[in-house]
C-alpha cells in the first residue's frame, strides 16, 4: 500500500484572538498550509476538522469550517479526542488515503476557548473526566494532573524546581516561535512563586486556554511526489486508551500507561526505537507531563523524567530535545489544534525550516498527546 | 485491498431511556452485537464512538464507552457529523480497516437526549445550523424543514396529506419493530390533526428526541468469512458537504444537493444505479424528508416523490422498499445512532433476518442520512 506523506502545514497564531471567530482561525492555518504545498484548493479531495466541543456555541463545526475554507461539496466530518484530537484526525486522513478513499485530506485542528470565562472552561475540561463518578467532585483538569504530580514527587522525589525547569526550557524557546502566545522566558523563580492552581503546580506550570488551528495536508506517495520534493513521511501512528475514571486505573500514579501503549504501537509501526527519535514534541499541558511523558515514551527511565531535563538533554543540542518549539507551555492549549501544532513543528523541524530553533541532523521526529485525563494517547512518527 | 464487511449488528431500544445511561445503552448495543457475530471482545481491535455532542454532560463520550465496553487499552476515538454520525462512522471504520491499520473496529453510535427538556434539545438542534448567522434569529430543526416543506408544495404542489402519508406508512411498520419507540400505527386523519410544529409540519411529521444506541462490527474479508457465513458486504459509501448556512446554497429549497453528491459517490464506487437497490433506509427526521430523499436518490424523478409512495412503491412488496423498519418517525431519533441504527436494518435485511417486515430477495441494500439541516450527507450502499 502507499506510503503517506505531509506535504504542508500551516499555523495560526495562538493566543487570546478576540479578533478572529472559529471559522476564521480555521481559514487562517488553511490558507498558510495551502501556500506552503502551494497547491490550488481544487486538488483537496476532503476535510477533517478536529476540535473538542462545548466551547464555543458552534455544534458540528466542520459544517461551518468547510463552507468557510471553500470546501463544499466535498466529504468533511468531525474527528474528536480531547486534546489528541487532531493527531487522531491525521491518523484518520492517514486511513482515508491509505484506504484508497481519498488521495489529498485536509486536517484542520482548530479551537475557540477565550469567549468563555475561565472558570466556566475549568468546568467543562472537568467534563472531559467522567461526569457520573468523578467530575461533580471537583476533579478538573489541574486537579487531576496534580494528582500525577504529587505521586511522581512522593515516589521519585520529583521537586517543585524540577517542574518549574519545564517552564523555563519551554518558555525560552517559545520566546523565539512568533505563533506561540506566550514569547517571554520566564526565570525559575517567577515559576516558583506564581500563584498555586492545584498544589503543587502553580500558574506557570499550566499551559493557558488559547484560541487557534493548525493546518496538516495529508497525501499519497505519488501526489506528494509531484507537490514537494520535501515531503513528510508519517512512519508510526499509535493511539490508545485507558479507563477515563482514575478509579478506574491499576497502578501508582506515576506514569500513563496510556502513553506507554500508543507509544508501543507507533514504535513498532515506523520500526524505530525511542533512541532513534531526533527531535520530539510532546505533551506539556502542564509540567509534570513532560516529564512523565519523557519516562513514557521510553527517553529516560521511570524516575529519571526530571534528571534528562537537568542534563540538558532534551534542550537544543541534547540527545532528544522536546518542544523545541515552546510547547504548549509557551503557545498555549486550543485543544483542537495541539495535535496538529505539534506534528507542524515537526515538519518543519524534519524540512530543516526551523530557523533559530532547528536541531541539527532532524531526520525522525516523534508528536504526542495525553487526550483529557488520559483516556486517549497519541503519538505520531514521522520522518524526512 | 480487501473487501470490507459487517459481520454483527446490534440495537438498543429507541426512546424514553430512563432505565440506562449513555454507557449502558452503548452497552445494550454492543452486546447484541457480539452476540449476533459470536466473537470474543479480545477480538476488537479499535473502537469509533458516534455522538453528537451536548446533549448530556459527558463530553469526549469514546473514553467512557470503551472503558464501560472494556475495550482499553485498544484505540478509541468520537466521530460526528451530527445526524450521519454512525454513517461517517462506518466510513471511517471502512477505511481504518482496508487501509491495514485494524482487522475489526466496532461503531457505537450513542444519544442520551431525553435528559434534557424539549425546548433545550430545540436549541441545541439549531445549533447545528450556523451560529452566526441563522440560529439565533430561529432556525430550530423543523423551522428549517418546514422551509424545504412549503418550497416543495409550492413548486411540486405537494400537499399536507402527502407528507401525512410519509408517517403513516412509516409507523405502520414501525408497529412490528420490538426496538421501535413508537409501535402503533397512527391513521392520515390523527396526523393532519396533531398540534402544528412548524407550519406545514406538525407533531407527527416529526420524528421524536430518543436515547439509543446501535453498532456496527466491520471488518476485512478474511475474518469476515471465518467469523460468518452471512457477510454483509459494504459496497459504497459517499459522504458530501453543503454550506451549513442555507443563504449560502443556491437554487430552489426542493431538494439536497448534498445527497444527490453522497448518492453519486457511493453509486460510483459500488457501481450500482438507483434502481438496483432492493431496499432502502433514508432519513426521514421529518416526513418532507423522506420524499425530498426519493427524489435525490434517484427512486422518483423530482417532484414525483409523493407519487412513488401513493403508487405503493416503497411499501413492502413495492419496487424500493423505503424505511420498513419504521424510519425515524417510528424509532425515533437518537442523533448519534440513527446512522448505525439504519445500517442494522440492512443488514437483516440483506441476511434475510427481517421476519415480518422482510423484503423478498433483497440483495442490495442503500441507507442514507442528512447531517443537521444538510451540511452533510452520507450514503451507504451494502450487498448481501
Amino acid at each position: 500500500m502507499s506510503r503517506v506523506a505531509i506535504v504542508g502545514v500551516g499555523h495560526s497564531k495562538f493566543g487570546k484572538r478576540s479578533d478572529a471567530s472559529l471559522r476564521e482561525l480555521a481559514f487562517e492555518s488553511y490558507s498558510e498550509a495551502l501556500d506552503d504545498a502551494e497547491i490550488e484548493p481544487s486538488t483537496i479531495d476532503a476535510s477533517i476538522v478536529c476540535s473538542a466541543t462545548h466551547y464555543d456555541k458552534q455544534r458540528s463545526p466542520a459544517g461551518v469550517v468547510a463552507e468557510y475554507l471553500g470546501l463544499n461539496p466535498k466529504p468533511t466530518f468531525n474527528v474528536e479526542a480531547a486534546c489528541a484530537s487532531s493527531a487522531v484526525g491525521l491518523r484518520t486522513a492517514f486511513s482515508l488515503v491509505r484506504s484508497g478513499l481519498h488521495d489529498l485530506v485536509v486536517v484542520v485542528g482548530v479551537q475557540k476557548m477565550t469567549e468563555l470565562a475561565s472558570k466556566e472552561i475549568q468546568e467543562l475540561m472537568g467534563r472531559a473526566g467522567d461526569v457520573m463518578w468523578e467530575s461533580p467532585f471537583g476533579t478538573t483538569m489541574p486537579a487531576y494532573y496534580a494528582m500525577y504530580a504529587t505521586a511522581h514527587m512522593a515516589r521519585y522525589g520529583t521537586t517543585e524546581e524540577d517542574l518549574a525547569a519545564v517552564t523555563v526550557k519551554n518558555r525560552k524557546y517559545g520566546a523565539k516561535n512568533p505563533k506561540a502566545m506566550f514569547q517571554k522566558p520566564v526565570s525559575a523563580e517567577e515559576v516558583l512563586k506564581s500563584r498555586p492552581v492545584s498544589t503543587p503546580l502553580k500558574l506557570f506550570d499550566c499551559c493557558a486556554n488559547a484560541d487557534g488551528a493548525a493546518c496538516l495536508l495529508v497525501t499519497n506517495a505519488e501526489k506528494a511526489k509531484k507537490i514537494t520534493d520535501k515531503p513528510v513521511w508519517v512512519a508510526g501512528l499509535g493511539l490508545a486508551s485507558s479507563p477515563m475514571a482514575l478509579a478506574g486505573r491499576h497502578g501508582a500514579m506515576t506514569s500513563f500507561e496510556v502513553t506507554k501503549n500508543a507509544a508501543k504501537s507507533a514504535y513498532e509501526m515506523a520500526r524505530v526505537k525511542p533512541g532513534d527519535i531526533d527531535v520530539a514534541e510532546v505533551h506539556d499541558s502542564f509540567s509534570i507531563t513532560e516529564i512523565l511523558n519523557y519516562e513514557d515514551l521510553g527517553f529516560a527511565r521511570p524516575g529519571k523524567g526530571s534528571k534528562l531535563l537537568k542534563d540538558g538533554e532534551t534542550e537544543l543540542g541534547g540527545k532528544i530535545p522536546v518542544n523545541i518549539d515552546g510547547g504548549l507551555i509557551s503557545k498555549g492549549h486550543p485543544v483542537g489544534a495541539t495535535g496538529a501544532s505539534q506534528i507542524t513543528s515537526l515538519v518543519q523541524q524534519l524540512r530543516k525550516e526551523a530557523g533559530d530553533l532547528q536541531v541539527d541532523g532532524a531526520r525522525v521526529g516523534l508528536a504526542q498527546n495525553i487526550g483529557g485525563i488520559g483516556m486517549y494517547a497519541a503519538v505520531s512518527i514521522l520522518r524526512a
